[in-house]
C-alpha cells in the first residue's frame, strides 16, 4: 500500500528529472510515511527516503515510520540543508502550494548548490485516488458521524439552542470513537440557515425553521464531511420547493459521476440546475471537494477546476441555496467513484426530514 | 483598540515606503478586522482598508467587520489582482511566512505592475504585545481550562485510561464555554510520559506513574496552553528529583521575565539549569512560545530567537525532561509581561501533585 504511494512520488521525480523531492505538508508526510505528529519533513530520492523531525517526535517516529532513515533536527531548515548538501542533490522538487515564500527563500539561501523547483498539482493530486486502506478508514469516519447524528436527531426541536445541538453532536462523535472533529460543527437555523458557514449561536430553534447541520469526524487521520438540512415542523410551499431544487441538483450531480468526467462538468450540472430554477444568485460556493487526510483536498469540484474524475476518488457533492433574510438549504454527501459510476458513502437520508 | 492594531500595520507600511500591505493569515485578518471565518484577505493602504472574502462569508463579514470596504470574490487571486490593479498600487508588502510560494507566484503573474515585497518578522510580531481586550479574552480561556482540569482531577487514578481523561477533560472544557480545544489534548502516563507529545492511548494509569497532561481551549479566537504533570501515588526518589529539577528550571525562568530581556536568555536559563543537573540530553524543545490568536506565535522563547521581551507579551514557559523508557515531566504556565516582571496567568498549582 505504502509502496504504491511512494511510487506515485517517484513517478513525478522521474518525469521531471529531479534528484529529490522535498515533502513538507503534514498530510503528504502522513500519507507517505505513516507519521501522525505535527512537525516533520521528508526528502525522497530515486533510491532512498529520509524522514526528519525534532526531538519531540523522535520516539513516535521510530514507532510509526518505516522504510525511511530517521534524522532528528534542532532546526528544520538546518536539518534539511545539511541533508541536501550531504547527499549532493541538485534539482529538488517541492510542494509549491504548501511551502511558504519565506521558508523557500531561507532554504534556497542555505543550501550550497541545490535548486528548489516548484512542483505542480501532480503532487497535490497524489492523494486524490484512495487505496483500499484509505477507503476503509473513511468509511469508518462516516459510520461514526452518522451514528452520532442519529443519536442526536431528537434534539432538533423547537426550543433547543443551536449551540446545544452542536455540542452534543460533537460529544457523541468523540464518544463513538472519533479522534476529533473535522471542523467546528455548523448548526444554523431559521434565517441563519442562509449563512453557508453559520456558527452555532444561542438562538433557539423555532417551528418551521430550516436547520443546516454540517459536521464530520477525524479518525486515524482521515475525515468525514456531511451536511443535513432538516425542517422543524411542516415545510411551507416555498421551503418544499427550495429543498427540492437543491435535492435535485444534488441527485443529478451524483448520477453523473463516473471516471473520465470533468470535475467542472459536475459542478456545472449542480449550478445549472439551480440557475435554471431561478436560484442562481443564491449558490456561490463550489459543488464539492475531495476528502481524505485533509477535509478539503483534490479533486476540486468547481467551475474552474481542471481535475478529471478517476475511479477511487472520494469527494463531496454539496449544492446549496442560501436566500438572505429567508433561510437556506445545503445537501452534502460523500461519494466514492467506482468503475462506472459512484457509491454514495454517507448513509443518512437526504429526503426532506420533517421533525415534528 | 482596533485602530491601534491597524496603526501597527501602517507603521510598517510607512517605514518600508509601501503602497499597500496584503494580509492573508487568518489570525492577522481576525486581529485587524474582527472577522472569524476561514477564508478572506485584507489589503491596506495608507488611507483605506479592503476586506475580501467569498460568498460563504459575505453576510458574516458584514456583521463582524467594520472600517473596511467589503469585496466579494469568486476566486481569491482574481479578487486581489483586480483590486490591486484598480487601485494602481505598486509596492505591496505581504506575509512571507504565510503566503505559499505558489500563491505568491500566481499573484505576481496576475497583477499588471505591482511588485510583491516580502515583509519580515515585524508583521508576525504585530500580535506579540497584547492589548487590554486580548488579555481579558486570554484570561477567560485560562479560567475555562483550569476549572475543567479541576473538575477532572479525580479521574487521574490507577485504572483510568489516558484516552478517558482526555475525552472527559475536553467535554468539560466545551461545557464550560470553550468554542473548541487548542489542540488534541495530550495525556501520557508511565513510560509514555517520556513522549513530549504523547497521544492519549488506551493504556491505563498505574500506581507510581507520572501523568503529563497538556491542554487548552479556544474562546472567541484566543487560546490557552498549559501542562500539568501529576504523579499517581507516592513519587520515588528519582521522580521527586527529576520533577524538582524541571520545576526549578520553570520557576527560575519565570523569575527572570521582564521587559528588555532577550528571549534566548530566558531559554538559556531553563536549558542551563536542566543541563547543569545532568539532564541536558532530555530537554530538546524550546522553553516557550507566545500564545494568542494562534496557539504558537511570537515571541519564540528558544535558543536562536532574536525576540526581546516587552510589556504586554503573553507566552508560555515550559521546560521538560523526557527520559526514554523511564518517563517524563513538563511544567507549563502562561505569563503576562508586566512593567517590571511578569504575572503568571495560569492558576493551577505546579507543586508536585500527588494523587492517591
Amino acid at each position: 500500500m505504502r509502496q504504491e504511494r511512494i511510487n506515485r512520488i517517484k513517478r513525478v521525480l522521474r518525469e521531471d528529472h529531479l534528484d529529490g523531492i522535498l515533502i513538507t505538508s503534514l498530510e503528504n508526510i502522513h500519507y507517505l510515511s505513516g507519521f501522525t505528529g505535527s512537525d516533520a519533513a521528508l526528502v525522497m530520492t530515486e533510491t532512498e527516503g529520509y524522514f526528519l523531525t525534532d526531538s519531540r517526535y523522535t520516539t513516535q517516529a521510530g514507532e510509526e515510520v518505516s522504510g525511511f532513515e530517521l534524522i532528528e533536527y534542532k532546526k528544520k531548515i538546518n536539518g534539511l540543508s545539511d541533508l541536501i548538501d550531504g547527499l549532493g542533490l541538485k534539482g529538488i522538487g517541492f510542494e509549491a502550494q504548501h511551502l511558504t515564500y519565506g521558508a523557500h527563500k531561507e532554504l534556497t539561501e542555505k543550501v550550497s548548490t541545490a535548486e528548489l523547483l516548484p512542483l505542480d498539482d501532480r503532487v497535490r493530486n497524489i492523494r486524490a485516488v484512495k487505496d483500499h486502506e484509505e477507503i476503509g478508514r473513511i468509511k469508518r469516519t462516516i459510520d461514526i458521524s452518522s451514528k452520532s447524528f442519529r443519536e442526536n436527531m431528537w434534539r432538533i426541536k423547537p426550543g433547543t439552542r443551536e449551540s446545544e445541538i452542536a455540542l452534543e453532536l460533537e460529544f457523541s462523535m468523540r464518544r463513538n470513537g472519533a479522534d476529533g472533529i473535522s471542523f467546528d460543527t455548523i448548526v444554523a437555523s431559521g434565517d441563519r440557515s442562509a449563512l453557508p458557514h453559520g456558527k452555532p449561536s444561542e438562538k433557539r430553534i423555532n417551528k418551521g425553521d430550516f436547520v443546516i447541520i454540517d459536521f464530520g469526524v477525524r479518525y486515524r487521520g482521515y475525515y468525514s464531511d456531511e451536511t443535513c438540512t432538516v425542517i422543524c415542523g411542516k415545510p411551507n410551499r416555498r421551503q418544499k420547493e427550495i429543498y427540492q431544487i437543491c435535492k435535485d441538483a444534488h441527485d443529478r450531480t451524483i448520477a453523473s459521476v463516473r471516471p473520465g468526467k470533468k470535475a467542472m462538468e459536475l459542478d456545472a450540472i449542480a449550478r445549472g440546475w439551480i440557475k435554471d430554477a431561478g436560484c442562481g444568485a443564491y449558490f456561490g460556493h463550489m459543488a464539492g471537494h475531495g476528502v481524505g487526510l485533509a477535509v478539503h483536498e483534490n479533486p476540486v469540484i468547481g467551475p474552474e477546476s481542471e481535475d478529471v474524475v478517476e475511479e477511487g476518488m472520494i469527494f463531496t457533492v454539496e449544492p446549496g441555496i442560501y436566500i438572505p433574510g429567508w433561510g437556506g438549504v445545503r445537501i452534502e454527501d460523500m461519494v466514492l467513484v467506482t468503475g462506472n459510476g459512484c457509491e454514495v458513502l454517507t448513509n443518512l437520508s437526504k429526503e426532506i426530514e420533517i421533525i415534528e
